[in-house]
């Protein structure tokens, strides 16, 4: 259970096997089947979802009705609506399954605690916020170069 | 000097006087003129920049020439190219200031060295993280609802 994770973290931190041991302990995994809804919009956002395997999407309907999704996590991201779970507000975002999904959900309180106990946490999540942020702005580069026809098919 | 920075991390973690210290003596603080270049497309990143005063832009060139901002700076932000500073690669983007700028520079020496010294600098750059990538997802979203002809003259 959470090897992916601790795995994961280990690979931009160092982490004692105490520590692995206590973030295992503090952390639930479960399948999530296709299309379910981890977080629906209008929703407080109280979690951050580590996909072990699978993909979840975050997505929010547009003027029209559409759905546009914002951003995939695969294997090894993490996926949450850090404006909300920061702020404590509505979401205007869902989250949803693609696939059958493999998921190590993270609450705030035990992220506060785990933060408290292990600062190495802090710096795993400084790092993957980096590579997310960076692959963010990168998809806004993409959205730039691509036509309105090919960000309606495309994404 | 880099009083704005101090009381910025404040507002997110907390930092005793002899650490705030420590990294006023570690920062340089200087002004830069509108237009002036921090980085260029295909040199290797290695600063992250704080806007004490003024705006600092992020942008690309597209295929046809045109230059694409996908991300500004004021007040209270960073800006660097993240890809490049951790993996030591070219950039692929631009840094300029808008308009003349107060920035503070932070390298990558030095802030290993501030990591390694103050823990509490990992959280408050994981929680400025954490705004700036909603902030980018949330443009993400924007440009989804805009037409090509918006974007072009929006941006």
């Amino acid at each position: 259970m959470s090897r992916e994770l601790i795995q994961h973290i280990r690979e931009f931190t160092k982490l004692t096997d105490d520590q692995a041991d206590f973030i295992t302990a503090s952390v639930s995994e479960r399948k999530v089947l296709k299309k379910e809804l981890l977080l629906t919009t209008g929703d407080i956002c109280r979690v951050n979802y580590f996909v072990v395997s699978g993909c979840l999407r975050l997505f929010f309907i547009d003027e029209q009705g559409m759905e546009r999704t914002i951003q995939f996590a695969i294997e090894n991201w993490w996926m949450t609506d850090y404006t909300s779970k920061d702020r404590n507000v509505p979401s205007q975002y869902s989250i949803q399954a693609v696939e059958d999904s493999i998921i190590i959900s993270l609450d705030n309180k035990t992220s506060e605690k785990l933060f408290a106990t292990i600062p190495a946490l802090e710096t795993y999540f400084r790092k993957i916020l980096q590579r997310a942020y960076s692959a963010s702005l990168f998809r806004i580069g993409l959205l730039y170069s691509r036509s309105k026809e090919e960000m309606f098919f495309g994404f």
